[in-house]
């Protein structure tokens, strides 16, 4: 994926000075995050866009060129944001539990900050791969690129504290399923039971999601087909 | 979300023999699947999908009469295969650890049998939620429509078999986000990981995924802003 500019340019002779320009960038990234999640590429115009950002669509262009440099920008600037929450929220810890716990309580604070930071993770690696002339950078680190999960896990095998019987690449992969569908069901009006799921999530860390037998009991006679193994 | 037809129209004068003709519309419908899973709706042409079939374009509308139609029968007919496969592995089970061991065990049959059978049970809701003009049937009960989720969770309450501490609600949008991260990650050229990924699922499941304190450490020091709590 090759790289887009995540900063705005230089100020022209009678634009707005530069600490209001770079506010109206911030709102305009942030309304495009917003959009784009909610409708997706195809479907989000940059009226729609320049609309909740409260500019005009022909100020919108003082700042990007286009749309699909607009979606990246908006795009990096989730990434930036995902990538310091991260080094602050899990990698400050050493083992591999209070990683974890960090991890799902990265997902609580960035959702509490947007909901749509969080969707936007996973359904801009989504967007960029199925439309033509869409590129975004996605930094080294984020979800499945390998690098927080493949982190976390190398460093849990390193310090014996992977859970027996439970092997690396698998558990990388898990987190990756985890990551994407965290960011997957980010909806901005499930609040109450996005934030449920992730403590439920947090004490499925500690202990059983739910009781019984501790190994799978013998599968009953197969209705027909019958479940495989 | 509007219905759409899932067999194909009745043998007409002229056509190949009603189980040729049926042949060659589960291997459109397969062919189908596989390509939109691959490239999504509007990067697939009904060509690209007819080389697939091993069909010519024009024989291709025989059988359906536009791409949204193609689309909308080859996500009911993984859909109903879902449907099944819930039943046979899930609901055969009365007790909620021995469902959701056959939970991960469903998703290891059906990515065996074609992981993009697996990948396009959400991707057909994410597509369909963006498309205009894209409507497909899901049927109460998979992914996140509240169904199997729903029923597994409510279950579990009832016989008292959720975890200690773990919400109702919460547990049953964990399932969701499980559900949404394990057919988003089944991709077909990783194979070995996806069935490691299940084998690690199953495990934490009866023991932890990591090791550690059974309770999160009081944070570190924060450097800067630190980790919320």
């Amino acid at each position: 994926m090759s790289a887009s500019t995540g900063s705005p340019p230089p100020r022209r002779r009678g634009r707005p000075p530069a600490r209001r320009r770079e506010e109206t960038y911030d709102r305009i990234l942030r309304a495009a995050r917003v959009c784009f999640s909610r409708g997706g590429f195809a479907n989000t115009s940059m009226t729609d866009i320049a609309t909740a950002a409260d500019v005009t669509a022909r100020a919108l262009y003082h700042y990007v060129d286009s749309k699909p440099e607009l979606f990246a920008a908006a795009a990096e600037r989730a990434y930036e944001r995902f990538m310091l929450a991260l080094d602050a929220q899990v990698f400050v810890y050493d083992d591999a539990l209070s990683r974890l716990h960090g991890y799902v309580d990265m997902y609580r604070t960035l959702y509490k900050e947007d909901p749509s930071l969080v969707a936007f993770v996973s359904l801009a690696v989504l967007e960029a791969s199925r439309t033509p002339g869409l590129r975004i950078t996605v930094p080294a680190g984020v979800l499945t690129s390998g690098g927080a999960h493949e982190a976390i896990v190398a460093d849990a095998v390193e310090a014996g504290q992977l859970g027996p019987g439970i092997d690396a690449a698998g558990a990388k992969a898990l987190l990756d399923v985890f990551g994407s569908g965290l960011t997957l069901m980010a909806h901005p009006d499930r609040d109450a039971e996005y934030l449920a799921m992730l403590d439920a999530f947090e004490h499925m860390l500690d202990g059983p999601l739910v009781l019984g037998a501790t190994a799978p009991p013998a599968a009953p006679p197969p209705p027909g087909g019958g479940p495989a193994r």
